[in-house]
């Protein structure tokens, strides 16, 4: 047997889904009758645009015949996406990012979880807290964080926390880091980041010569003029950021499996030496060597979400979660509950009553009001306390939850 | 600036494909009438089979529908494509592999460069040559090399020559390794290798406690009876051997993305405490917290190369290259060369005459015969003197390149 990795020994279990199920199943076996409605899944349930499933059967076609077959793809995806990108989601608001500068990926998981590779082992590494698990984990097992303590917390690691005390936007570091994880709109919290908050990041970031990772996968639910839907938009971002983007959440690829980032060529890293080398070759080195590209097909589905009728349908779908997530966020005001996101974000982050805890709050809820959410404390030591609805559900669910919810929770 | 990984640095530029282009565009500059014929390269020309297809369209048509669309997916792949791969690929052939040791994926080339993330970075790692790059390269950006030396070898790995001389059946390590990857049937070389032979491996492995990385993605290419498919036909390499598989070469997927690895729950990693662990629960870990699964679309398009009617146009593209390939290795022969591989494989692996170079048979080929392929060298020292043709070329194109070797190509 040989050796094996042993920083997976330092990964936290994760029990949080495993958790809710079981304790979902429990009560589900005790009251088998009653039908819950869950407002705690992170997945979409509109189904694909017709411009999208269009273009699917297009490119189909086109894999049936010599002529128009495709075989292995550009590592960084084809340009007639790349192209489309870089015009839409960054020209048309003012941004300039070259197509080469635009690297398409099976996923914003796949992108955020790898990026950390091309950075050295003893990086330090900051991250909000609550906080999406994959942008820990990768670090973990790359041997970036030592063991956890009992509150989560991996030794190595930097927290950030992020609460309604400082309204979920972070304190800079007191101290050096190299890579800083920020998402906005957020997960879990909901809460966006202003245009001079970003500035105050990028600034640190300069200073300290880090990287920002930026994860932008919710930037389609961003409603507010004036709030930054890249990192790209306020200045000096091209110097210090990386942006993550993805196609799961603006039009429904979660089971399709679509995305992209941004690394643009103004940003560097060096060597112990002090030799400087370009992050934009580096990834293209890292994906050229372990991965082989996205399907042509689902290349294809993804440029139609560009199209006018494509951006017709997927505003329509946001459209609707974002309805979801208004009924969710009135919904739980009516009763008392103090609620936060759910205004550029597809989550509401509910406050728990005094002294109820995350997981209390879940047993109450399923309890009384036959739903099922997420306890915040699932994301981390600083989400206990607050408690996270989504607006994924479909229409019908979701005014089910809300009826309950007002008709049923005792407070 | 924060460091970056500087293994990076370790990497050799391959410049072969570059160095083939410019070559060739040097030729084509000087003589524009000449159309050329390309036997290099190593990606499939036939479409998608029409089963396949098919199953795109109605997979699609899923995606369209609420009560059909599906988002997020297993990490692993759906039960329904893993169950076929159990039956077909492996029951069908007398060996058991569990559904649950099949991890399904976005490519060959993506597992085999992130499977050696599992293991720790003092593990020692034995190659074959020549060889497909991807096995070093992900293991020289995680540190297992060293430098090359001038003839492209790292310091840090072990090198198993493959030459006519051995009949492309590497000897066995003179030292412990604790990883060893094996390809067949081969790229380059086209051979393959005897249940005896390999079982001398797995014997190797078992008495190192190493194990075996076995990438079998050019099995539906073996023709002999007796030649094993899979290295689990092998007893014992249950507990020894991990293989990758895909439907790239197989089923026409380079553009459509879908792979599988099998790991089996026999095998087992150790710490420096001397605490097991299993490998495959270590690849579940992995595969879940840095990727999201194949689209499902993708995934409908594989099930569908194991029903009666796919597996049948299957058999008929496989059945087209190996035609190519017995014309090319035929008409090699035919001019006084020495070839290998091509009866179960669709490479041809060509013996330079003697003391012409890989590089200048390369030229000679294309100068005279106006035919490209690929020189030997650029797999690897031990490629020197050889030379690759593939077989994955259109019928009329591989007819007129091997008329043009017997007519034009002086030896």
């Amino acid at each position: 047997m040989p050796r094996f990795n042993e920083f997976y020994l330092n990964l936290n279990q994760n029990y949080l889904f495993a958790e809710i199920r079981r304790r979902t199943k429990v009560f589900t076996d005790a009251h088998p009758d009653v039908r819950l409605v869950d407002l705690g899944v992170g997945d979409v349930t509109q189904p694909l645009p017709a411009a999208v499933v269009r273009a699917i059967h297009e490119a189909a076609d086109d894999m049936a015949r010599r002529e128009s077959f495709k075989g292995y793809g550009p590592y960084v995806g084809y340009e007639f996406l790349r192209a489309e990108i870089a015009s839409h989601d960054f020209g048309s608001r003012g941004v300039k990012i070259a197509v080469d500068e635009i690297f398409v990926s099976d996923g914003g998981k796949s992108d955020s979880a790898n990026l950390q590779e091309i950075f050295a082992q003893d990086c330090v590494v900051a991250l909000m807290d609550p906080v999406y698990p994959v942008y820990a984990d990768s670090n973990v097992v790359a041997g970036r964080s030592g063991r956890a303590d009992e509150s989560g917390r991996y030794a190595g690691i930097v927290y950030l926390p992020c609460t309604a005390e400082n309204n979920f936007q972070p304190a800079l570091p007191d101290r050096h880091v190299d890579l800083i994880y920020l998402c906005y709109p957020n997960n879990p919290t909901g809460a966006v980041m202003t245009r001079e908050t970003l500035a105050r990041w990028i600034d640190y970031a300069r200073r300290e010569r880090a990287v920002i990772l930026y994860d932008a996968a919710y930037e389609a639910y961003v409603r507010e003029a004036g709030v930054p839907r890249s990192i790209y938009e306020v200045a000096g971002a091209r110097e210090v950021a990386i942006e993550f983007r993805s196609f799961s959440k603006t039009a429904g690829f979660t089971g399709t499996r679509c995305a992209f980032t941004v690394v643009p060529k103004d940003l560097h890293g060096r060597s112990g030496a002090g030799e400087s080398v370009s992050l934009n070759a580096l990834w293209l080195r890292r994906q050229s060597t372990k991965f082989n590209g996205v399907p042509y097909i689902v290349q294809r589905a993804a440029a139609a979400v560009y199209t006018e009728e494509g951006r017709r349908q997927v505003r329509g779908q946001i459209d609707y979660y974002m309805d979801n997530a208004a009924i969710i966020r009135a919904g739980v005001e009516a009763v008392g509950l103090t609620a936060y996101g759910g205004r550029n974000a597809p989550y509401i982050w509910v406050k728990t009553p005094r002294g109820v805890s995350s997981w209390e709050f879940f047993d109450k809820l399923l309890t009384e009001a036959h739903v099922v959410g997420t306890p915040g404390a699932g994301f981390g030591p600083s989400g206990e306390g607050y408690f996270r609805l989504t607006a994924f559900g479909r229409r019908d669910q979701t005014e089910e939850a809300v009826d309950r919810i007002k008709k049923r929770l005792t407070l």
